[in-house]
C-alpha cells in the first residue's frame, strides 16, 4: 500500500528556517507512514503577499487528496489571522508561544518583522565578523592545508579521509563561530603515533571514526574501484585509527548514519566548547 | 536602567538545534528590552539525564532574580513531563503540536528519539551525498579558484572581495546542497564587461552589492589601513560593480545588515532554485 501524501508549506516573514526546521522535526515523527512534500514560501511583507500565499496554497488544497498542512512564523497579527482562510491544518507557531513570552517577560513583543533572527539585521558587529572569521580559519586550515595558526584553533579535527572533518569543521564555523581545524592523517602516520605538528595541541583534538562499510561507499562515489575506497583499505585505516585515538586518549565518535549537525553537537556537548549565540 | 538578564535553556533528546532555532526566533521579539543568556542540554537520552538536567536548571533559579525559560524539544512524554518540575517557564515545542499532527494525520507519532531531524539517522543516502559534494563544490569553485565545471554550477555569485560570495556558498551547499560557485571580480574587470570565461554562463550569474562603508569596515578588519580597505576604494568598487550588474541585467541584492541565513533565502526565492528537503 503507498503511503499518503501530504504537501507541508512554510511561510515566513522572513527566511523561512524556523518554520521548516520546526516542521521537519515534528513531523519526522510521521515520515514511516507519510510521503511529504517542502514547499517554502519566504518573505512574505504585506497583505497582498499572505493572501497570494494563501490563493496558492487553496489552489494545491483542490487538486490534492488531502489538505495541506501549513507551519507559519509570521509576527503580524493580520498576516496570521488572513493565514487561517486557507484550506489547511495551520500550525501557527508564533501565535502559540508569542503570548506566554510576553506574560512571562511582563513585556509586549515588539512585532518587528525580520526579527526572527536574532543574528540579523543591524549589525555590522562581532557576530557577523566571528562567523565570516571562523569559516575563513575553517577553509585556511582545512586537509591540513596550513597549519600556521593552530594555537588560534578552538578544535583539532583528526580522521580518514571521508570521514566528515571537512564539512563538521565548516558547520561548527558557520553555525558557532568555532574555529575548527583539521589534520588528515594519512595511512602511513597512523602507526607512527601523532605527527610532530600536532603534539603542541593534543588536548584540542578530537576524533571521528565511521563503520568501514560506510566509509567504503562514500569513497567509493568519489573514486569508484580504487584501491582507496577499497574495502580491505577502509578496514585498515579505520582500525589503526581507532587505535591511535586509544592509545593517545583522545576524545571521539563514531559518525557512521549521523548527519553533520548531529556530529557538531555532539563535538559540542564533549568538548564542553561554548555554543556562540548572538 | 539595566535591561532585566533572563536565562534561556534550551533541552533536547537530540542536537537541540531545533529548540534552539524556535527559540532565539521568539525572544528575538523582546530582545530591545531583555539581556538574554543561553546553555544548550543536548542529547537527553534517560531519566537520569532529564532530572539532572532539572536540578542544574532549578539550581540556576535559586541564584537568578527572575525564573529561567526553558525551550524543550523532547519526544517522550515522560521527559516532558519531569521538566514541568522545572521552576521555570517551559516552552514544551513536542507538547504543543504533535497531537494536532496526530490528529490531521491519523497516525500516531513515532516516539522515536533522534528522529527530530529528518535528515539523519539510517541514510547513507543521496541526502548525505548531495550535501557533501555541494560542499566539495564550493570549496573547489571558490574564489574562482577553479572554473572546470562551471557547468555543473546551479549559481555562479558575483561581488567584490569581502561582500560574502564564500559564505553564501558554502551555507547553499550546507544547507541546501546547492551546487555553488563564486568569481571574484577584480577592480580591473569591473570595467572590461563579463569575463570570457562566464559568458556561457550568463544565466547562472546572481550579484551580491553591500553598502561601501560596511564593506569598508569589514577589509578594515582583515587589512588594517590598506589602500583595499580605504572608503575610496570601496565606494569605486562597489560603484562599478553595480553598474556591471545593471549593464548585464545580472539579478543582484544588497547584503548591507544581511545574515548569511537571509542572504541565502533571499537567493533561493528570486532565483526559484530549489530548495532540497531530505
Amino acid at each position: 500500500m503507498s503511503k499518503p501524501k501530504r504537501h507541508v508549506f512554510f511561510v515566513s516573514d522572513s527566511t523561512g528556517i524556523t518554520a521548516s526546521t520546526l516542521g521537519k522535526s515534528l513531523l519526522a515523527q510521521f515520515e514511516d507512514n507519510v510521503e511529504l512534500e517542502f514547499t517554502t514560501i519566504a518573505f512574505i511583507q504585506s497583505i497582498e503577499q499572505i493572501e497570494d500565499a494563501v490563493k496558492k496554497i487553496n489552489e494545491y488544497a483542490k487538486t490534492s487528496e488531502y489538505r495541506p498542512i501549513i507551519v507559519a512564523t509570521l509576527i503580524e497579527l493580520e498576516y496570521r489571522h488572513i493565514l487561517t482562510k486557507a484550506n489547511a491544518l495551520v500550525i501557527d507557531i508564533f501565535g502559540q508561544f508569542i503570548q506566554p513570552l510576553e506574560l512571562e517577560l511582563g513585556l509586549k513583543s515588539s512585532h518587528a518583522i525580520g526579527r526572527t533572527h536574532n543574528y540579523s539585521r543591524g549589525e555590522e558587529t562581532l557576530s557577523y565578523y566571528n562567523r565570516i572569521e571562523a569559516i575563513n580559519f575553517a577553509l585556511q586550515h582545512d586537509d591540513g592545508a596550513s597549519i600556521k595558526r593552530y594555537e588560534d584553533a578552538e578544535i583539532i579535527l583528526l580522521g580518514v579521509s571521508r570521514s566528515g572533518k571537512t564539512p563538521t569543521c565548516l558547520y561548527l564555523a558557520m553555525n558557532f563561530a568555532v574555529t575548527a581545524a583539521n589534520y588528515p592523517l594519512v595511512a602511513e602516520e597512523l602507526t607512527e603515533g601523532l605527527p610532530p605538528i600536532l603534539r603542541p595541541h593534543r588536548h584540542k583534538l578530537f576524533g571521528l571514526t565511521i563503520a568501514p562499510e560506510n566509509l567504503q561507499r562514500i569513497r567509493q562515489q568519489r573514486y569508484p574501484n580504487s584501491s582507496y575506497a577499497s574495502l580491505t583499505t577502509c578496514q585498515i585505516e579505520v582500525q589503526k585509527i581507532e587505535a591511535l585515538f586509544r592509545q593517545l586518549q583522545v576524545p571521539y565518535i563514531n559518525v557512521t548514519h549521523t548527519s553533520i549537525e548531529e556530529i557538531s553537537a555532539m563535538i559540542l556537548k564533549q568538548t564542553g566548547l561554548k555554543r556562540f549565540f548572538k
